[in-house]
């Protein structure tokens, strides 16, 4: 019992309990070794009094974009794992993305493994994109992502010309996932919906920023979240529906869940916290909005926020991820791409918003760390469940990652002790390699103080990054865990021996 | 006041009513020319005495295929419209159908109308199926339809590879009909779940009639009702979902009933009456299952017809239909091209089932003139309703067909006075050119005694068809009315002043 | 064929049809004899000219309060009935109640008899309010209720001090009315939610009229609706819940509707119309709020009316009735009672508003004939069937009342021709013995031209009332007709062999 | 770093997580000290090899009748608690109840200690039964069970005569336990509609123990059910519902979760695996029945149990307690009061089944430690949290109870490790003081090999029973924590600034 570093005085969180005080985390080669009372401090062991602070499990962010070829001015692994740390997230999962003309997946791994090898200050996984499923890929090449390279799920468009796959390509996908334990992420928005809506738009000469918003209503994710969860039924395979922003598609998950279908969701920040009215015009800057431009987009109403946050508390959303998708507004190639020739084009905007050193801060502002307990939104368990569990569980990352036990890694945010409501969003503070930040001048109620990745200080708010480039990991992963429901299900109205003539 | 007819001593229903009795019926040039008591019968008055029976309005069958195609072997006009008005239908909508080589509709209409014309029993008027809406055909063509050959409603289909149009083909003629006061029949199947399926059942060469009604689970017919229904609220269109079978699919119909979309529905005789054992192989016939195949299957269990019954008892259907699609069983080019080389293949067996004639006094003899009050399935207005008067008002029949009031056509059915419960469906009874009927052996409780067309009786059971075969008029037909719901109505998720920017 | 009364030039409107205009009603002895065309106007013919207006059937208002004990200042029969015809309505059902301590029903019914024989413009009837329902009551006179005097209806309260009975009570009366064929109308408040709330805003002094509506939530009815619907099913009885104005608690109506069980719903007009504002003082009239006391109380947003106004087009009620229960304002006595030495106190404000005069020409006024299309919230036969046919049939008038058709009493609504958007609702223009109308300065889209009741024209807008005070007749009810749903229902999760045992 | 007890080899469950094995579990005082790899074991350190087995936290059974007045024949404390601990359970809650007469809870109270004082052979606490809240007892009793003796809930009945209390009564004392941060627990059946079944069995003489099932029908739960909710609603106060038994009622707790109610729910053992057969008369004991009669009683069919499986696993419901309410069938006195000179009369055979000590095995045996992946019904931390997590939060007892983290109390369960699926439960190797089980030969797939209670080894399936019986201490309990939702929501329909005026 010879630890590297002891943590004492925190109060310690996990997916179900906030611990009682006065308990310390002992941890040696990287990982949480042992939690108790009275552990023996040596020499060498270096300790960190957390004052009391609040200690959450290393941030999860499962849904995040780096260095894709699409949006070449945002940030790479250097500055997006940079702000990722000092926003208390110690592993992300990023996208490899196969293009429509990829017919191997190979060459577009080796691609993505390149860029990112030792460029990066936290750990960090694939998820692979797949946009033509073919049968070579999914017979011979998926089942290889999961055993060699430990890629264990993937996710697909069911709207974008560039990426979109058809109903039987999901169910092509879903199928093949289902059989190997792979975990399918889905983007759910009715493509014909919104190309005939912007079909109009255009034709009306209604281009501006704004009407990116107008041109995907809520009943076009309604109907596709509807409709993907109706192929995963018929599939029996677990399915994440990514950033939902509409409620009533939330709903349609609720329903499944209820019935023990497989289906996971998840939401992200700017969905919680921002609504429409960002993509307007401002005084002096037209074009101002699309900073705000994502898909599906910023809703209209207070009451759309409302329905996010019940979902958030009632155990519907399964996880909370940044969608950290970069385009710089004021340079060539970011979001400027949506002005030719002076005029706005809203289809021409690269899609996406920053936020992966965020979404901690500002979820955790919503607990009852920072607000009274009537006020406060989720519970600080749902929060350690949201941001950190659930992600690694569904992933993969189970056992490793997550949580604060014995034998996970030491990876942990120590949060400020007391109040420190005073703390606003600032562009000017953030580590990533953008020129804005969504979130301006939002206050949150706290920042991390240290973020731990095994073991190491990586983030000191009084120093700033301690962190270093080569020390993030590449994750393996394993075969994700099904969180809500189960597999095993008949889909509706299939007999109990139906299933054995197709299957 | 002088009649060519009077009609004395029945019970007449309306849509609403069931009138006292002794009330007569006055026609006068094939109309209803007044509803009284004390009519006055001239010497070239002929008149009928009910004999207290019921009358109800000629029924309005608008889901019916003839001489179609694909079907060469079933009924033609003659045998069809002959069948129609044996079992008290006298005004039937079939189709002219577009097939996707078809880049105009004017030849292929041409060709619809030269084979039906002058080869009617009964009134009749067309549909249009639209497999391939090229901007042409919607712009141009389909305008006309409407305006110069009273066409007022289209039919899609989400399913079968040679018809199926993909979601912005839907919107398309959505839009498009809904501009012009035009209804939009669409059936709602999941083409790729479908195919997904016979593909397993093909591989593990399950390939007898019964696996057609595996490779087509409720869930496909639930998912594209919705999405379908989805589509129809983005275009606020009114629509009507065809041979609905499955209780989760109607459940969204009624959920959009409920927020006053236009959405309609229509079922058939074969899904409220018939199981999926039909599909099975007999003891001397392994093949006879093919009689009972048809899109979507017939489902497998009691709950299934039980869940169908209720739709019919509390509103949700508009219509009730035959979809007679006849293909002869024993003959070559029938439902024994299914049957390749001898091995069964379900994927090649024609789609459909007669049931034009049998389809009125099947429901008929659920309602409370053949059945106790408890046991009844419906009341006498609700059988009008779904038999007639609704059908005419959706189809813009209304003021025509379809009710018993002064200033419509004098089309009725007179049915037999007081029990009649020994009454069996038999093949060699029907009046259609098939080898089979799907119901052979099933009870009803009465048959209509005389059908009368425009004042002429064209059925009397005593003495066959007295109609003629030219009788039967093309009818024009005007804008069909919203039955349920309401246009004007906001997608959900859409602000008010949103559709000004893309409509 | 020899008329006393011939109505030309009309447009004829049923509950399922607005007919071909050119139709004459011809009435003879009260009744309509005959609709058609070319009938024979004798020289005693009275014939009137429609001039091309709608022609609905008589208003029948089912629930009207008239000269009851606990409202001494409002109408009596003979200013009540004059206001109902002027107003369009020919067939009130007005209640006669049994107070606790009344240990029998006949001498409650002789008063209540005596009281209106006589002295009533229009025709008329009785419901019973049944509020101490001993056994003798149900097992001896319940049963001569519907045998001898076609009191064929009772109604019960779940709130009031005075008046309520508890789910006992309620089931016992449910078991005997079904087997009697007896509707059951229930005002279904939570009692003890109120009480609890009452004594919490009496206790923090907040006594003003407004807080009426604060005593009442959404969600005591709510409750209330949900347990009345339960316990009608355990009975398997025809039920009606009165004067609805939630739509959460409609909704548990049209759940049960889709279920096929026999619930009925009805609303009021200032449920559709007005909102809680009207609750408030006024800048020179503190206590002006009373005037809009009722119970459910008027609620608080416009999201609440659009909730209504859609169960009145989808079709979930059943009956649009006025719950006129007239208190005066300004005389002691009346609303007065409420302030108590100058001081408000809203439990003691007699609850009711007056509007059987108003409740025709304002759902008129909302109809196609006074809206465009996409404007109008319900059809022409959809306001028929609310107003006139639906609360015939259910209850026991059907063949009499509520329908233009032969056999039918003549019993018309001949409104202005054209369009009269200019008229106005105003008090002094109204002929109830009131002091105010809730709706003053409403406009409605057109008013009655001639009240026809019974073949006499009892009302023309240009001469004022016509009919005579001894005119209207007492009517004798048959049995009521399920109009939604149907008996025979097992309650859920009763096994189909389980009813024989306790029944 | 000393410890008296480290537990070695076992895999630890919690809430969320199934630990990697290897860990080690310190125990000091009691209490878990530390939790990690290589503890040091000194001299004095008692050691127990796990072996691979699983280990969850010690048993919480929160819903249990120990020698209540009105079940004189079953267990009481010394041998409900011995059965207890065979089973894995560690802590109890019990019940004191007040009778109608009883004025005050003091003497009540008194009594109920007294009888427990020293008897139990685990630890234990009291929820108190109100029948009477009298205003005194809710203003000055109440307050001072949750302060002086830890009795932070209490539990209400709307059914039987002898306890039931009226929606005032239910509202009352929601308020007042609200304001203390107390839970108020409630047995949901509607009384009337038993009440007038019953009579209607008994009329018919049917009265074997069978018709107890029938008495009480699932509307009659689902209907209180949601009354309760809604009281509760208004209250904004935490509730658990008691024993659910049927779906759609566990569907309304599932709805109310949605929307961020506080309402938690509550199933057991024979609701999830017993039938209402179980009721029926046996060849050679026409009287067996009685043994399975419990209110509410077991339902009719599989889909019953499946329903409640699924709100087993899908979250809804909160805690799984035995309900353990123990009459002896074959005493004078016990089950055998419903024999009255022979004729069983149904209505007096007391309530309730055995259960305390097959609660934990029979759930565990359906986890993936007894079952494969595709028939668990339930995972292990769902285990846990039915168990023992969630009942300890919820009656305020964490940080003590309820899980295996440092700080907690050292209560355990290890099971035996490795396959143990022929393990059957027989009444003959029960510990409780009943002469039967309603588990009878039941399998199950595992049985605590060890129980352990503040680190004693209390059961130890070798050699039986080890605890003593003064060991068990009385547990002053703190506030609960609301588990489902929060407070602070509107009553639908209430305005936000409504509350202010009544509360």
């Amino acid at each position: 019992m010879d630890f590297d570093l002891v943590i004492t005085n925190g109060i310690i969180v996990t997916a179900s309990e906030v611990l009682p005080s006065g308990l310390q985390i002992g941890v040696r080669d990287g990982k949480i070794s042992c939690i108790g009372t009275n552990l023996p401090c040596g020499g060498s062991t270096q300790v960190i009094d957390a004052e009391g602070a609040y200690i959450t499990p290393g941030g999860v962010d499962s849904h995040v974009h780096l260095a894709q070829k699409n949006a070449p001015t945002g940030d790479g692994w250097e500055t997006g794992t940079r702000s990722a740390i000092a926003g208390g997230t110690t592993t992300i999962i990023a996208f490899a993305s196969q293009e429509k003309e990829d017919l191997s997946l190979w060459p577009v791994l080796d691609e993505y493994i390149k860029v990112s090898k030792d460029q990066s200050y936290c750990d960090y996984g694939y998820h692979f994109i797949l946009t033509n499923p073919t049968a070579e890929i999914l017979h011979n090449e998926v089942p290889l992502l999961a055993k060699d390279h430990g890629i264990t799920s993937v996710k697909l468009y069911m709207t974008y010309d560039a990426m979109k796959v058809n109903d039987r390509e999901v169910l092509d996908i879903l199928f093949t996932c289902k059989a190997l334990g792979m975990t399918t992420m889905i983007h759910a928005e009715n493509h014909d919906m919104i190309a005939k809506l912007i079909e109009g738009l255009e034709r009306n000469k209604n281009t501006e920023p704004y009407f990116h918003a107008v041109a995907r209503p809520r009943i076009a994710e309604d109907e596709a979240s509807y409709r993907a969860i109706s192929l995963a039924e018929l599939a029996d395979a677990p399915m994440l529906l990514v950033h939902m922003s509409s409620d009533v598609a939330v709903q349609h998950v609720r329903d499944a869940q209820g019935r023990l279908l497989p289906i996971h969701a998840e939401t992200c920040p700017h969905y919680l916290f921002l609504l429409s009215d960002k993509l307007k015009a401002e005084p002096h800057d037209h074009f101002h909005g699309a900073k705000h431009v994502c898909s599906p987009p910023l809703r209209h109403s207070p009451d759309d926020l409302e329905g996010l946050w019940r979902s958030i508390a009632n155990g519907t959303f399964t996880t909370f991820s940044s969608d950290h998708a970069p385009s710089k507004y004021d340079v060539p190639g970011g979001k400027r791409l949506g002005l030719v020739d002076g005029i706005p084009r809203f289809t021409r905007i690269p899609n996406g918003l920053p936020g992966i050193e965020t979404r901690m801060p500002l979820l955790f502002g919503q607990t009852p760390a920072c607000q009274t307990p009537e006020q406060a939104r989720l519970s600080l368990p749902r929060f350690v469940q949201l941001t950190a569990t659930n992600p690694a569980k569904l992933y993969g990352l189970d056992g490793r990652k997550g949580s604060i036990l014995p034998g996970y890694d030491a990876d942990l945010v120590i949060w400020h002790p007391g109040d420190t409501g005073s703390c606003v969003i600032k562009q000017a503070n953030l580590h990533h390699d953008m020129d804005y930040t969504p979130f301006e001048g939002m206050p949150v109620g706290n920042w991390p103080r240290y973020t731990i990745l095994r073991g190491q200080v990586v983030w000191d708010q009084a120093k700033g990054i301690l962190g270093k480039l080569q020390y993030g990991q590449y994750l393996k992963r394993g075969k994700g865990e099904v969180l809500t429901g189960r597999t095993g299900n008949l889909p509706r109205g299939m007999l109990e021996d139906e299933r054995k003539y197709w299957r």
